[in-house]
């Protein structure tokens, strides 16, 4: 498949069938993820992947409490990666500074989407998850307070007739973006 | 061309052929980057591509001042992309303040991959450039203050001689990464 028919085929799924996903699988995700670029290739990133059913329970409860609760349907999911931002290299660092733009998160976007993208690939669905108690999962999995968690990502295999369903076909198609004239000009700023 | 060895074929190409690049394929990456999902489907980005040579040529002056001169190797590139941020929508604001992260810089990482990713795929090397005077850019482009120019993104021809030579390989490789035993975990943090 060329990349533009993966692009168009991936869909943030919130619906999976109840499947575990081979860990063979979640692992070529993970290793496009290694090979993304990042800013002074500081790669600054950790996954832990959680597919215990158990743990996996556990940081459900955890993240989507409270003001979170939106986000249960996570709980579906057979496997839940978080995504975790580690240190920055210090010229990484410096350069944000000067540069007001913290790139460890565009370095964290570009990987995450190698994710999602080699998952689309294999037939497994994803959704990324923004909205959660970061302060919850990091209980669960004791992680230390110097890195940050700015995502969780869904993945599994998705309920195809949850997939075209009106409602999701009107999220996930083209026709939700805005036109090209409205993001792309060329030499001058529209 | 699968998925992953189009990411094992992409690196940042700092060595340009003199060709210009078909507004076409340019168009083509645009796209790739348009159909990007993006937090609460906010979609905040907008790219002005700069192909004209006198306005890349001050471009490139302005973005390369001072102590942004080790970025001067933009000047060779047929095409550069000016990635800008336009305003997230009030629900990614609210969401970023209160998980202290910059959604809209996920976003952008993620669209702006589809834009180097799709570029590899035609046949066009790329370079993230992160380090650049945005008061410069934004002076030739006139961009309003309200948007933020995180990245540049420089497209043409690879000069594949250069792409070759020892150096461009140690800095592509995968040899370059960290091993997938220290980003990836199962079931806890590590």
């Amino acid at each position: 498949m060329n990349l533009i028919s993966l692009i168009q085929q991936r869909y943030s799924c919130r619906k999976f069938l109840p499947l575990p996903v081979e860990e063979e699988k979640i692992v070529q995700c993970i290793e496009a993820a290694r090979l993304a670029p990042s800013a002074c290739n500081a790669q600054p990133w950790k996954f832990v992947v959680v597919n215990e059913i158990n743990l996996k329970q556990r940081l459900v409860d955890e993240a989507t409490s409270g003001i979170y609760k939106f986000s249960k349907f996570i709980s579906q999911a057979p496997v839940i990666i978080v995504v975790i931002a580690d240190l920055p290299s210090f010229l990484s660092k410096v350069g944000s500074l000067i540069r007001d733009v913290r790139f460890y998160l565009l370095d964290i976007g570009i990987a995450c989407e190698h994710i999602v993208l080699q998952a689309t690939e294999l037939g497994l669905g994803t959704c990324y998850v923004g909205w959660f108690s970061e302060k919850g999962v990091r209980k669960v999995l004791d992680i230390p307070k110097k890195y940050k968690i700015p995502l969780l990502i869904c993945m599994g295999y998705p309920d195809g007739s949850y997939k075209n369903s009106d409602f999701i076909r009107r999220r996930a198609g083209s026709d939700t973006r805005k036109d090209l004239k409205e993001i792309l000009s060329f030499n001058k700023f529209v």
